[in-house]
């Protein structure tokens, strides 16, 4: 139970995004240490000037499940930003960006938002993951 | 290996399902309990109503691995609602729709199908993982 | 740490393909063996005659995201199949076809790329998985 949850964030869509936040609530919430690291397109979303925008939804959604999602989101339901804020203020929640997806979108640290606390290689995530449960999102 | 296996389906295309359903049945048949946690696109291809539907393919399919999966369905493959359902005869398998998931769609226990054991949230989900294999599909 | 890492590929797009390389080669430059295990879309792939051509990226990407990808290629970035024989080089990584997904695509082992070790069914995965992380992409 002390072991951290390791999530490795890829897919860069609020459903996606979404549900990387809730599995990081209910962690931090049990006391449980939680490491992010960021790739590709969920990098995309972390920064600075997008963070707030609408990404899209997996394909499978469709106009049903689009609908539902604005529903939520208007009867007040918090963003996964705003999870993330709430799970970091709640317990050990550590999000690093990969510095190969750094490369690739040519962005620095200061292109994100402030959810993110450093920037590290894959060896680093590695390291830090312990003999947790290790998630691809 | 007494640790079981524990699967938070996310998408709802049916090859993934698929795919969720042949780990799920090799690790009943090993003996290996298994936790569904059903979120999102999954938990509706779940609904009673629509889980003998089809339910698309992930984007990279494409005409060709249409055509496939067609070809392997009419030639008698079991669909994966099928598989989860020998997978249940087979060993310990107990399939969670996620309860954030349920308030997304708007639906209540009776509008899944009896595949589905109960509902539950992460918390939940999380305390009944222990410290097996954590997988996000 | 002496655990393997297992990693179920089940996406067929160059950007996913080349995040698994990455986890690949970083888990193998630590010492740390690799069981890939390659089903649908991945296992297609890694055709013989197809493991060269462009895959495509994941919906979200969009048109940004694609030229970030090809600006990296263009500027030398090793394809994921040259990481991964690199990460082969360098350590204990085990490449498998799924036997169910060889059906699907109707495909032999003469027709994967030299990188495919050999098929195995989902019972062999998790027999050689040990206690190791899992991770599906």
């Amino acid at each position: 139970m002390n072991e951290p949850l390791n999530l490795v964030l890829f897919s860069g869509t609020d459903d996606k995004l979404q549900a990387a936040a809730v599995l990081t609530a209910g962690a931090a919430a049990m006391g449980k240490p939680v490491n992010v690291f960021l790739q590709y397109w969920a990098l995309d979303a972390f920064r600075r000037d997008r963070i707030a925008l609408d990404h899209g939804l997996a394909p499978e959604a469709g106009v049903e499940g689009r609908h539902h999602v604005d529903h939520l989101r208007h009867a007040g339901q918090a963003s996964w930003a705003e999870t993330l804020r709430q799970a970091k203020d709640l317990g050990e929640v550590d999000i690093q960006a990969c510095s190969l997806s750094m490369d690739l979108l040519d962005i620095e640290q200061a292109d994100l938002d402030p959810l993110v606390d450093g920037v590290e290689g894959v060896t680093a995530f590695y390291m830090n993951a312990g003999e947790g449960h290790m998630v691809f999102i």
